[in-house]
C-alpha cells in the first residue's frame, strides 16, 4: 500500500500548504521545503534558489493586496515512487489586473518532491502561465 | 551505482530529445515519451493532453521558421529515486520577435518521468518564461 500512502501524504502536504498561503502563515507555508528549494514562480526573477529567495516570492505575492488570498488547486495528479515525487496541478489565485484590481489568474503547477528520512520534502516548484 | 546509472541514463536522453528537436525529428522527439503525456508550454493552450497533442506544440515551434533550430539546456539537474524521477533545467531557443525575426529566448523546463519495465519515460513537461 506504499501506492496509496505516499499519494495521500503528498495530496494532504499540497493541501497544507495552500492551506498556510491562504492564513498568510510563512511557517506552514515553508514547513515541507528544502534548504534548497529551486522556485521558478510566475513572475520574475527566472528563479529563485534556496528556501529564503522561495520565502521572498510569498512576499510578492501577499504583498500586492491585503485582501482575502485565494490560492487553490483543481486537477492534482501525483506520481510518486519510493523516494522521488513530482505532482501537476491547474492553481487559481487573484492577481493585480491593469488598475491593481484583483481579477482571477490560473496558472500551471508542478513540484518535484524527494522522501527524507520518511517525509515528503518539497525541493521544486514550477508556477506558470501561458506566455501571450 | 544506481544513482550514477540513472542520473547518466536521463542525462542522456534528454541530450538526445534536444539533438532531435534540432533536427526537426519528431520521430526522435517522441521517442521516451508516455503515451498520457501533459505538456505545460511556454505558448498556449494552458496544456496539452496526450502524446498527439503534445507532438502538435512542435509543429508550432518547428513551423515558425524555417531557419536553424535553436535548442540548448544549461544548468541541468536531475533528482532521480529507484522508479520516479525530475530534473530542472534553464533552457534556450530562438522565438520571434515583434517582426517574427529570431531572437533569443530563454525559458524553464520541468520534467517528470517514471521508470517502466527499466526504461526512463517522460511523463510530463513544463516550459515557461516569466510573465512580464
Amino acid at each position: 500500500m506504499t501506492f496509496d500512502r505516499d499519494h495521500h501524504a503528498i495530496l494532504n502536504l499540497i493541501e497544507a500548504w495552500c492551506a498556510a498561503v491562504r492564513r498568510r502563515d510563512y511557517e506552514g507555508i515553508l514547513k515541507h521545503h528544502s534548504p534548497d528549494m529551486l522556485m521558478f514562480d510566475v513572475p520574475g526573477p527566472f528563479q529563485s534558489e534556496g528556501r529564503e529567495a522561495y520565502r521572498a516570492t510569498w512576499d510578492l505575492f501577499l504583498g500586492w493586496s491585503s485582501g482575502p488570498v485565494k490560492f487553490e488547486f483543481s486537477d492534482i495528479r501525483i506520481t510518486a515512487g519510493e523516494d522521488v515525487a513530482f505532482a501537476t496541478a491547474h492553481g487559481h489565485c487573484y492577481g493585480p489586473d491593469d488598475d491593481g484590481k484583483p481579477t482571477d489568474l490560473d496558472f500551471r503547477l508542478t513540484m518535484g518532491l524527494r522522501k527524507i528520512a520518511g517525509e515528503w520534502i518539497i525541493e521544486h516548484e514550477h508556477h506558470s502561465v501561458p506566455a501571450p
